[in-house]
Formats: structure tokens, sequence, C-alpha cells
């Protein structure tokens, strides 16, 4: 077992990330987003639960702090040095008097990191307030700035070796979604379907496996179709169901999005026709989406259709898709929507996903794209238009 | 579909956490934690990965307030009329200028909580430093305590129903096990294994689905057993491995832990003295666990034979389990360790798990486990000895 990347590749993301904090006047970098500091090192454990962070300075090099049970795994995940891993005791976890982030703080604070300028990441999931508290308190001589989503930007910007892994994850997305289309049928329960579907993103392909996407696979069928993330249920499939599936596919973290909508029996027309609008759609976007192009504008695009059909969607179509973990697989850095005026740049990855929940049902066409200098590439190859099931 | 607890039992819940704010001073509590959410109104949808909190009062009734897309899965899955579900607009979402919580902040400002005594969860995976920095701001005449476990630790004690929940992932748990032991041989690739695993998680039992359980399902091989938490891969089993499943089941968010090892061919004098001391250390737990005996004390009884057998083991042994998100499943209250003289109560439900991650492999054994008046019952019978597959 081995890191998924080069030692240059993770050394030119250090760099990338060390001149971001420079334009920033940031010495020091805590980082709390598993993605981050996979995507910085390549640590990968399902260790987030308990505290971890990563510690980069301009001069200290990327440090990870966690648990001690969990320690080992930089042995095989990363190309970090021993003196790059740091534990904290087994004492510290989930307690009521003691924090493992006062440890940190202490590590930190020994190492000579009191009084400089240091960011971090205000607004991930797994840095919580408690956590940051622990740290300012034991770096008091520190200015603390909310850092943003500084390392997620430079993700923005995909690497060939980056690229070919999103194409394997999108590889796995299409057998997903063939999982799906070959087993939806009225009284299988949606439990047993997701088993299936769920069963062929981890298998992944005989040249590679897979893993659980960072995303909940969805499933929207009947009541909860008019919702965007319900979770399934033991409730059958039924005849004249209109059934949205996000899924996708999953490889070393990379995860690949991928939206289809099936009707069992036949089509009503309100369906056939927005299906239309969302088809048309997805072409006038990949027609706008390039290299340089603006996130506002690759929105207006699809706005244009939209209005044409009098439909309305109020939610943004997109983000910028990559490396995650549970429970999401977006960047948070670009969204496709008006007031976003992001040029996209080359090699980028975004998933574009046209969801219409509508009153008592919904649908959804997705795809992951490649941005390119001068077009968009759908990454997985897979028919677009409602899959209808004869019954 | 409907929620899975009667109305009698939220209303339950919710008194018991009315009646824990009290003694704590507490006029309003914001909630992060979407177990806490869950388990006090049923509310369950893949919607936390963008802002969503609970917010109840001493008189105002248990309010989600989250993503628009998402506030339909109340609908089916709560018994909350339409004034407690409250959605922000969808243009509020992972921007840089504006935050949810701000929105969020408002509406409790305009429903007349600013000013009082809020409690708010300062160390769960879904609740920023930054959107706390908001509700602050929004609220800035109010007192803001940090209100630790208030919710967690009314769910230590499980109703009937939600113990039923739990044989009912418990015996998911023994199934995804058996499937495990079935397919595990050399040349078998994990993720080909994971992915049959998990699939029986997911498809339960005929009479009952299953999900996906809140830790992730962990198998633990080769270089990667002497940590806790390692991800799978598309390496291969092989002869002579010692492999450690970390499984379970999960109903309806509710889970229930299962750990086994198994051995691939002719089993080293090393692991089956290690896994004789971890079976009667397993023994001594069970006898020292019932209503009303120290958490310390359940330790110690596993103290004594770890000492006998000159082996040791720096981590808690166990935790209390039940309703979780990824990703964890455990309730992060009550820990089996020297320092914590928690009582048990009756109707806890607890994770046992003895892993033992020695220098270039390791093994675990758990048990989830009912705590009853005067003894404990373990929720899934599945035979507990090292599993030795003949090559």
């Amino acid at each position: 077992m081995a890191p998924p990347f080069s030692r240059t590749e993770y050394s030119d993301r250090l760099t990338r990330v060390r001149d971001a904090m420079q334009s920033r006047e940031l010495d020091v970098l805590v980082i709390g987003d598993p993605a981050n500091i996979n995507w910085l090192t390549g640590y990968d454990a399902w260790s987030f639960y308990t505290p971890q962070i990563m510690v980069v300075g301009l001069e200290l090099d990327p440090t990870w702090i966690g648990r001690e049970m969990d320690a080992g795994a930089a042995d095989f995940t990363t190309y970090l040095p021993p003196e790059q891993v740091v534990a904290f005791p087994e004492t510290h976890v989930q307690q009521t008097d003691i924090h493992a982030a006062q440890f940190m703080g202490d590590w930190m604070k020994s190492h000579g990191l009191d009084g400089k300028r240091i960011g971090y990441e205000s607004d991930v999931y797994y840095l919580t307030p408690a956590a940051v508290g622990h740290l300012k308190e034991r770096l008091c001589n520190s200015s603390w700035q909310d850092c943003g989503l500084l390392v997620n930007w430079q993700r923005l910007t995909k690497s060939p070796a980056e690229i070919a892994m999103l194409q394997q994850a999108s590889v796995i997305a299409a057998k997903a979604m063939q999982t799906a289309y070959e087993g939806v049928r009225p009284d299988v329960r949606q439990c047993d379907l997701m088993a299936d579907i769920v069963a062929a993103q981890i298998r992944g392909m005989p040249e590679f496996g897979g893993d659980q996407t960072a995303l909940h696979p969805l499933v929207l069928a009947g009541e909860a179709a008019s919702t965007a993330h319900p979770m399934w249920t033991d409730a059958p499939f039924e005849k004249d169901q209109t059934i949205a599936f996000e899924l996708g596919g999953c490889r070393k973290r990379y995860n690949a999005g991928l939206a289809r909508t099936v009707h069992l029996g036949e089509p009503p027309k309100t369906l056939l026709t927005t299906a239309r609008a969302v088809g048309e759609g997805m072409d006038e976007v990949l027609n706008a989406m390039k290299a340089d192009a603006l996130c506002c504008d690759v929105h207006a695009a699809w706005q244009v259709v939209l209005d044409q059909y009098g439909l309305e969607k109020k939610s943004r179509i997109g983000y910028s898709i990559g490396l995650g973990y549970s429970p999401d697989w977006g960047e948070h850095t670009i969204s496709f929507r008006p007031d976003d005026h992001t040029p996209l740049p080359e090699n980028a990855v975004v998933h574009i996903i046209l969801g219409m929940w509508m009153d008592g049902w919904g649908m959804e066409l997705s795809e992951t794209i490649h941005v390119r200098e001068s077009d968009a590439l759908c990454l997985t190859q897979f028919p677009r238009d409602v899959h209808v099931i004869d019954i």
C-alpha cells in the first residue's frame, strides 16, 4: 500500500498552499477538513470522528495530529516521516474535563508557533468551536484568522493524475447506474436495490476497486421525491413511480456523481416535458462550459432553457467535485448560480446536477464534467433520457 | 412513511430534554448534531452537509431550520407541524459573503429569543465555529453557554422501542459478519468482500431493511491491522493473514456494532493467546455489567484478565451506542475506562470493543450489549472465537 500520488505531486500541492498562505499573510494553517488533509499528504483513515488536524507552516512541514490508534495509518497512506505524525494519547478521547485540542495546542506552542499568524478553517465539519477555543487559548499570543477555503481553492484545478482517478470513479458511477436500471422494478424494496447498487460501487472494476461515495447514495421515489436528500426505506417501488437516483462512484476518496431518472410504466406528460427541458438545459450547459467561462454564464445558459419552458429552479445547478469524505463530495468553492462570477480554470472537474423537486414527484439529471481548454467533457458516458421501464 | 416512534415517545424525549435545560438554567437549546435532531423529532435526511440546526425552547417547540430543498423531509419523517419547519433560502448555500446561520440567527431573534439563556453544542461535527459565531452575533443580548452533551445524555437510557430497533440492527450485524466469514479467502480482493458485506447490511432481512452504518465498515488486514480505522483497499487477502472486521448493522439510523477476527491458515500462537485473553476479558466484562455498575468497574474486570496475560491496551474498551449518522455511531457520553465513574443505567446499550492493535497485526472482538437490571445481554448471538479458515 502506498499513497495514491507521487511525492512530487504532494510537494507541488504544498507549494501552492504555502503560496496562498503567504499572499494571505499567514505563517501557520490549522486544517480540520479530512479531505484537505488527505489532499496535502495522502493521509486516509476513518479517524476524523475524534479530533484530527493538520498543521502546516511556512517553515513547519505538514504535521498530522490525531488519535494514537490512528497514527499508524500515516505509515502506509503518506510519505510523512515519523516526526510529522503526532499522536494524542487515548486518555484525551471524549472526556468532559480534557480535550484533544489542548494537547494539539500544547504541541503547537512547544514548536514555537505561539505568536505566529495562524489561519484556521472555521466552517468545516470536523473542527469544532470547542477545539478552536482550546487552540486559541493555548496560543494566545497568536493572531487567529479564519482562512476560509484556502486549501479547497487550491484543489479546484486537478492534476492529470487526479483526472485519471476521477475517470476511474466515473466508470464505477456508470456501473452503479446500470445496476439501478437493471434492478428497479415494482415490488422490489428500495433497500434491496440499494444493496445491489452500493455493492457495485464498492466492488468497482476488475482493474480497480471502489469505495463508499462521500455523499450517501440517494433514491428519490414516491413522496420522498419532492425533497433532495431522503434516505432509502424498505418500501417497495411501485408502478407509475418516477424514481431519481443520485449515485456516483468513488476511487480512493475521489468522487464522481451521476444522477438519472427512471419511470416505472407509462411516463406522464409533465415528466416528459420537464425531462426535455432538463436535457436541453444540460446540452446548453455543456456548450457554455470551457476554461475561462464564468460560473454565472454557465448558469445563464441553463436559465434560458428553463425560462422557455416556464420552469423554475431556485438552487444552484452545480459545484466543484473531487476528493471528499462523508457527508459531502462537493469542494464548497465554486457554485453554478447567477451571483458566482468565478472563471472556470482549465482542468476543473464539476458536478452539474439538474434536480427538479416538484409537487409530489421529482427528477434529476447530472454529469461529472472535466473542464478543458476549449470544451467540456462528461467523464461518464451514459444515456441521459428518462429510462422508461414497461410494466 | 412515518416517524419510527410514537408521538408519545417523542413527547417524552422532549420533556426529558426540557427538564435537563431547566436544571442547567437554559431557556433555549441550539442543537447541531443530526442524531440529536433525529432523536427529538424523527427528522431524517442527508441534509446536514449544509447548515442545519434544531432550536428547542422551554416554551418554543422543537423547530428544524435547514436548507429549503430538505425541508420537505420533515413531512414524512416527523410529526412536526409546518410552523416548526423553517427553510433558509438556497441563496445562502456555500457563499463567501452570506451564511445560513445568519438567517437562523435572524429567525431566532424574530421569535423573541434574543436576551434568553441559550445553550449550544460546542463539540459536535456539524455546528461549526463560523455558524456559532454568526448566531452569537445575531443574538448578542443572550448569554451563550456550551451545553455539552445535554441531549446525548438523555439518549443513554433506551426505550423499549429503541431496544427493539437495536435488536433488529443486531440481527443485521450477524448477517454481515456471516457474509464476511463466508467470503474471506486468499486472493479475494478486500473491496469485493466489502461489497458483499455492505450489501448484506443494506439488504437487511425480509422483515426489515437495513441502512449504511454510521461508522464506516472496517477491515483490518495485513499492515493496516496495526491501526484501528484503515480504509479497505483492492489488495487481495493473503494466506496467513489475521483479519479483523469491525462491522455492524443499522436500522433507521440505530447502529449495533460487531467485531470479530478471522485467520486464513494455521493461526500463530500469539494470536491464539491474545484471543484467549480477549475472550476471557469479554466474559468478565459481561459478568460485571448490570444496572448501577460503574463504567470503571466494568473496565477493571477486563484489566484483571489483561494483567494476567501480561498484555496492554491503552484505549477505552467501549461506549454507549445507538442512533448515529456518519462518521460515528458512539453517543460520546460514557466510556469504559479507569476514570469514568458513571453508573450504568438500566436499558443502556453499549458497544464493548476489545481491539488489540499489535506490531504488524491486530485482532478485535466486540459485542453490542443491553444493560439490564441484574445482568447484561448481548444483542447479537455470534460465536466469539477466532474463526480459522483452513487453507
